[in-house]
């Protein structure tokens, strides 16, 4: 795995690009949900039951990906990352309840 | 509700401009998940458990969002639309079992 080895600066120029990502999970045991909603909560934000959002580094995207992989079940389990390199061609409407009002989307 | 009334052509110089979605929703109710299903399925590839993607016109978009707020509860359920305006932005990594291989997204 590449590792950035430059600190992340907030606003600044030398900036890690990172994406945006809308990630989704079907996880079709009981036992292994807990696991991989722990490992969602600590990279995204959650925003819907098992809906999650944020900006993450590669490093941050690649270790994420690395640590759902060893939870889920390959064949029970589905996990899809969107991935989106320009947010600002993204708009996001809901309707009805608001499960999460802390977000950073947009 | 803005009517467009031109056909729409595939491929064509005149078509409509679409927009790539991504739909989820959590629906609090069995009673009104399978209503709620219908009309995403009937606009939408479902792609994972409440998960769905595909174009729209904005017409559709209309028709789809009046149609869910026929039917969901606002205070118990949520939808939320991500609209993309530029799906070329947007890459979809799957891991573990693709529920629906059946997907224009991209």
């Amino acid at each position: 795995m590449k590792k950035i080895m430059n600190p992340i600066k907030q606003n600044g120029s030398m900036e890690i690009r990172k994406m945006y990502y809308v990630l989704v999970y079907d996880i079709a045991s009981a036992k292994r949900l807990p696991k991989a909603l722990k490992i969602c909560r600590k990279f995204l934000y959650w925003i819907q039951n098992s809906v999650f959002e944020g900006e993450l580094t590669k490093s941050q995207y690649l270790d994420i990906k690395m640590q759902l992989l060893k939870v889920i079940n390959k064949k029970e389990d589905s996990v899809i990352f969107f991935a989106i390199r320009n947010p600002q061609v993204v708009d996001k409407v809901i309707l009805g309840k608001e499960k999460n009002e802390i977000s950073n989307f947009i």
